[in-house]
Order: structure tokens, then sequence, then C-alpha cells
């Protein structure tokens, strides 16, 4: 188990309260009591440094990542080092499985937004649990399908919405509301969401500015919408459930 | 089973004729005897025309659908009645099985791009089916991992290239070498390829037409590329594996 000293951020570490960690991680609430002490066991705890990366595109795919403590983006990079972020992961789910279940490289990279605390399965370890587990199985199939609707919603949005609606539509999926005025608190820096939302820095400052004209309001983290319902207009599609 | 009369393009269609294409499409082949056989009972043969939708936005996710024959476009539409293709399904496959397992609507369309004809399961009997038999939920987690690899690769193109280069992209991913002078033969429309570029009809045109200085002539559907490690060079971005 790591050092305290070394991890001050991520709070006291030891065997019991890793343990509690892995059973409360959303991945693994619908375990059986076997499957879930079958990934404890063939687990091993690991820390990373916010700025870290966990994987890298062309690594071999070697471990499956739980991720417990800790926020990752999932970026790519163009051949120049033009680098975009993908999708980002919170707690409790298991970090991009698709190479692991091809047993190919990497096609991206994560990396640490936050410092993390992770349980690391060995690939071919966790596969062969897949096959004795139904539960395990169920719960990998759920969390790969809403993946895989978050990635057909962004693609839709890629392909169907101008800059400025992509923005009104990730401010409108952060609202608890949707209708009347509302106001909210952005949780990522303004580097992070305009990689997450293809744009660069500059054309979010645009889009941030244009968005006045459809009574949003951006002040430092805190952003102010006069009226949900007319910014759900202007996106032009649906939130997804 | 379907009239022959209706559906001269589909071949003839019989028992044992239908046993065989379900046992021939690759989401079966690494099935065992049993899970097969659960497939092919709890299926049911159904035949649609060209521009059919197998389901749409918004519907209930009722059934699985195994592809028999033919091919099918993932569309998503605005509000306002535009529409963009997320994804082409080669027969094989099962169409989209994120609703499914998340027992959610549809965020998506699917439209038979040509006649077709499909095994269609209901959604609580393929889930059942998935508890017991470890070999059809290992297949629907490579299936569902193979199409998440698809949909990173599409957002970051989507992030990181121009149009031209997503274009470029595209030719190269469908040539058989990527060395020297090389000829390709495009399946899909330019109509059907524009919408899966997340391009308008104007702007695949004006690809077409910028793609010349680097050596790629468009001849209806066959495309000439002059050289191939050029135009690789040229994407920015490498070729998923």
């Amino acid at each position: 188990m790591g050092s305290l000293k070394l991890y001050p951020g991520l709070g006291s570490s030891n065997y019991i309260n890793d343990q509690e960690l892995v059973r409360n991680a959303s991945f693994c609430r619908e375990l059986t009591p076997e499957a879930l002490e079958n990934i404890q066991q063939a687990g091993k705890i690991e820390y990373y440094r916010r700025g870290d990366a966990v994987f890298r595109q062309r690594d071999e795919a070697t471990h499956i990542y739980l991720l417990l403590q800790g926020k990752v983006s999932i970026t790519t990079a163009r051949s120049s080092g033009e680098c975009t972020i993908v999708e980002m992961v919170p707690a409790g789910k298991v970090l991009l499985l698709n190479s692991c279940m091809l047993n190919l490289p990497y096609m991206v990279s994560a990396e640490a937004l936050t410092d993390l605390r992770v349980l690391a399965i060995p690939a071919p370890t966790f596969i062969e649990m897949l096959t004795r587990h139904p539960s395990l199985s169920m719960v990998a199939l759920r969390q790969m399908a809403y993946e895989s609707r978050l990635l057909v919603d962004q693609v839709r949005q890629l392909k169907l919405q101008t800059a400025n609606e992509r923005l009104a539509h990730y401010i409108l999926s952060r609202l608890d509301r949707h209708e009347g005025s509302v106001i909210t608190e952005l949780e990522d820096e303004r580097r992070v969401i305009a990689q997450r939302l293809g744009m660069t820095p500059e054309s979010l400052s645009r889009s941030i500015a244009a968005l006045k004209n459809v009574g949003v309001v951006f002040e430092q983290r805190t952003v102010r919408v006069a009226d949900a319902a007319s910014l759900r207009n202007y996106c032009g599609l649906e939130l997804m459930d």
C-alpha cells in the first residue's frame, strides 16, 4: 500500500479503507459477494498525481483500472502534438474497457485531472473473471453501454451543432432544472472544457461571449442562465436521458 | 417466415437457409452450440426494404436486432430535421446494444441502406440469455468494445481534423495498401459519405476538390490515390488498428 506522506491529498490509506472504497465504487455495487472478493484479491492499489498518465496512447493494455478516487481525462493527440479530450471518467468507473476486451494497444491516453487512487487488475485475470461471474459481465456490459451512449451523444453533437450550440448544450446538461432562471458552478477549468468540446481556448471565449445573447453569463466558474427553456430551444438537440 | 415474392432481392427464404445465416453471422461464430440454439429459438426473422426504419429515435428498445443481410445506417436528427449518420453497421453484427442493456429509449434511429434480413430477439430474453451463457456475454462485450473504439475514433477525428483531413482519413482507411499508388472503389453514395463524415454535400464537394492537391482524384465511385504514404502524412492522425 502507498505511503501516506507521499499522497496527503488522498486521505488515509490502509487495507480496510481501500476495501471499502472498492466495495462502494458504483462499478462494484451490483456484484455478487464472490465476484467482489475476486476483484479485491486480484487488484493492487495504485496512486497517481494530478497530471500523471495512467496509460498512454499505443501502450499495451495490460491492466483494467477501477477509479476509486479522483477524475481522469481520456485524451488523444495529433502527430503534430495538438491534443483533445475524448471524455472524462469520474470515480467509481472502470477506465475504458475496450482495448483490454480486444487485446489491442490503447488508442487514447488517460491523464489524472486530480490526484488518483485506483485498483489495477491484470487484464487476463479480469477477462477470466468475466466468464466465471455473470454479475461482473452484466456490470461491464452496462458500463460499456453507458460509455457508448455518451460517445454517440458526442458524435451527434459534433456533427449537428455549431460550437456555440455545443457550449449551450454542455451548460444545459449541468443544470438541475430546465426551466426559468438557474445558476450553476462549473467543475472543470476552461482549458479542460474547451478540449472536451473540441474547441480552441480562443473559440471557447468567442462562444462564451456569443451566449450573452441567449441570456447566459459566465463569471469565473459561475454560470447564470436567465431562461433555461430558451437555452434548450437554442441547442437544437434534445438532452440525452 | 416472410414471403419470397415480397423480397426477391434477398434470396430464397426458408428455415434451413435462415438458420445457416444466423450460424455464420460474425456475432455468432464464437458462441457455444447451446447459446447458438437459444438465439435461434428466441429470434424471429424480419425483413426491411431499403429506406425502412428498423427502429426510431425515442422508441422503446423492445428487441435486439442481429443483422443477417444488408447494411444499416445509425442516424440522428436535430429538432429542425437536419440529419446525420453516426455510424454504419454491416451484416453479421447486432445493431447498437446500448439502449437494450440500459433499458432506455433509442437515442438514434436505424435505417436500412439496402434491403435487410434480421433476426429480432426480445430484449428481456436476450438479457436473460447473457447471464446464462458466458460465451454470449463475451461476444457482446467484444462487439461493444469494437463499436466503442469506432466511436472514440470518430470523436478524435471530429475534434482534431479539418473536413479535408477527415475525407483523406476516410479514403485512407479504405485502401488495401498504405504505400505508393492505389485505387479503390467507394461502396457508399456521396450523400451517405457526407452524412457519415459530418459534412454537407457542398462541403464534401469542396473537400473532394481540395484533395486534388495531395494527389487524390475522384471519378464517380473510383478514387485514385497517387501516393498513399503522403496521404497518410496529410491526415495528421494515425489510422486506428
